[in-house]
């Protein structure tokens, strides 16, 4: 099918100046003959993705925090100085994600800048629109020796440089992204560095925050005050910055966090391994936080959002609900959690999109044509649709609850196809 | 491959009678070579499935339990009065599932003995291993007048005709067991008809049990004792009965489910959406109650019991650390819930033929070749196992984490081939 509307496809504030990017990309349109029962979505913002952890997936998931990111996680986050070895595993990532609808991927890279500028390239030759970070990080405390920035000062020069260094990669759907880790992982002289250099270059900002009990009692005790604030206080919570998890933030904290223009990547199925509760989409929303969905690989061990939104789902209910048949259900729970297939997945498009503050995830004039086509007759797939019985809010509830990368049949960036 | 050992295959209770059996399955041993890189595991074992509810699989998953029965269930349900309907949607769940590595599935069917002498069939015809149970409702406040036994009786006969009728179907491998749907839909009349049948028989007898606040307190009020204990009081507790979630039973109660050698069907996505709670699976095991899982098609909208696996790790972990972030954390879980990947697989298979009583569930001298092998190395799939950073149990942890059905190569039941 064609569009009746032009791509229009940047991710720069002001798209409308841009009539030679407008140009070309009109000139791309091709005409794509969908099979009937196929379903033209948004393709998906998937807002946290630590990009070097794709070779753990899956693994190490009953493990605390603390073991997974010091056993699993920062040895294998260490090989990425060979820049071989990362080369080989963007190469895989992002047309891996790709495949199963990620059209935007907002990346932690790891702490090398070599790494980091290849996987900018990779995101720019494979099609796909990406933020990437440099992860910041040099507290000997929170990281060890093998692995991290030698000095805060270091730390932010190789931010400062991993900025330009993407930008020169030249795609104007890859952008950079500054990324301290989380605090505990960072100096005071980090953030504030970071915080500064954010003001002076107007590079929006992602990093995690509130994320488990740990976590905001290490920031109390740090900061005297929460995760959030001190964040914010280093300049850190600004328009469009992305803070994962969140699950912690009080109600003070998200009007905090609304009042600058951040917003939230919540990730549903790490919240139930390392965040110790469930993000209250609900409260965030209705308190003016934006918020969209984030695969958290490899925490979360589902890489495309489609999961996402089933996992949403999920644990919106569990939060409603609770977990523990020992005590009363007025005890158990917090009313009013749930959210249901249809906002999960706006979350995992428009919500993410507006998070980050793109121009995609709704397909409709003035956005770029980002989208994906799944099937729902595939042989071997788990979808049916049955006459009599499926109208078409049921047929888009189990294509969001049962497709598979398999059932994905197109994949578009910009009005350019980017499934092999 | 061909396993040392011959598949020895049938689910009488005393196969090693069975000489000519045994002959017959030696003769059909084929060789089978697996590509290096894939994994050979049992197959695996779906302690619940409500087969007529395939059709609506993924839908109204944000509805409340009596919405979601009453709107979208029992409508559907009734409608296998029409057997020809009936045997369309068996021929393409059997397989299905099949393709999926359920080798094993015990199932609820609908309330009607010829749709369920059909799916009865549809196992024998696509060689699963089936126990298949016709439903048995009664009640004029829990069930639609369109949508019940007429009276206590004439569900009592009717399910005495459903096993006389799947016996005649004359598989080994597949066979009846009792099933009144819950005590909400049953008269005490029907409940206590089909505990003397079981008696009779020696049938199995599964059903739904302490599933939700709302069960529970139905069971209290209408019994004046819990919902376990009024089971037990009907003779529904026997040796190798299923019950379903049972989330909410007691010390107290596993202890009685524990001394009659009856088990748990652990159902850990459908705990989410219907059940107010999380099943304790470790406190159970330590009470000595079987339990294995089950996908609880359709109020669980995953449909291979691999998924299952991934849910059971995920709810034991939120059960362990709680939901509510404001809560603190020792008011928030219950600790020592945990079960790591293992634990999972071990449940969907070895637990579940425990409870089931069938033998099946490992890969081992004087059970059956009821088996699947996943690849690893799928164009496509999520599955990446990397030189020098998955060793044996990591590639097993991704395997059960990331495989998907079509990672699943081959499925044997009894040694015989399924997956088509």
């Amino acid at each position: 099918m064609t569009p009746e509307w032009s791509p229009r496809c940047t991710t720069d504030p002001t798209p409308r100046e841009r009539p030679a990017a407008q140009a070309a990309l009109d000139s791309a349109t091709e005409r794509v003959e969908l099979t009937p029962g196929t379903f033209l979505m948004p393709g998906l913002v998937d807002l946290h993705i630590h990009a070097p952890q794709w070779p753990q997936l899956g693994t190490g998931l009953d493990l605390p925090l603390e073991r997974w990111l010091f056993d699993y996680t920062f040895p294998l986050e260490a090989r990425y100085a060979d820049t071989e070895f990362a080369a080989a595993v963007w190469d895989d990532l992002v047309p891996s994600l790709l495949a199963m609808g990620t059209t935007t991927a907002v990346y932690f890279s790891s702490n090398h800048l070599e790494a980091t500028t290849a996987l900018a390239r990779a995101c720019a030759r494979h099609g796909q629109r990406a933020l990437v970070g440099r992860v910041a990080m040099d507290h000997p405390d929170g990281t060890p020796e093998w692995y991290r920035d030698a000095t805060a000062s270091a730390g932010v020069e190789a931010s400062k440089a991993s900025i330009e260094a993407v930008k020169a990669v030249g795609s104007r759907r890859v952008e950079p992204i500054i990324t301290p880790r989380f605090a505990p992982a960072c100096t005071d002289a980090l953030l504030e560095g970071l915080g500064e250099l954010a003001a002076a270059t107007g590079v929006r900002v992602q990093t995690h925050c509130a994320e488990s009990d740990w976590h905001c009692d290490y920031a109390l005790d740090r900061f005297g005050v929460s995760d959030s604030t001190a964040l914010n206080r280093f300049g850190l919570v600004r328009p469009h910055t992305v803070l994962a998890h969140s699950d912690h933030l009080t109600a003070d904290e998200m009007a905090i966090v609304a009042g600058q223009g951040a917003g939230v990547a919540h990730c549903p199925l790490s919240n139930a391994y390392f965040a110790n509760a469930v993000f209250g989409v609900r409260k965030a929303l209705a308190a003016g936080v934006g918020v969209g969905l984030g695969s958290d690989i490899a925490g979360g061990a589902r890489p495309g959002l489609l999961g996402g939104c089933q996992d949403a789902v999920t644990v919106s209910r569990m939060l409603e609900d609770g977990v523990d048949p020992a005590l009363g259900a007025p005890q158990r729970g917090v009313p009013e959690s749930r959210i249901d297939t249809v906002a999960a997945l706006w979350l995992a498009t428009a919500g993410g999109a507006a998070v980050a503050d793109l121009p995609v995830g709704l397909i409709e004039s003035g956005r770029c044509f980002d989208a994906m086509a799944v099937r729902t007759d595939r042989p071997g797939g788990a979808i049916r649709l049955w006459d009599g019985i499926d109208d078409e809010a049921r047929a888009f509830e189990k294509v969001v609850r049962l497709a598979t990368t398999d059932d994905i049949s197109h994949v578009w960036v910009d009005g350019k196809s980017v499934k092999q």
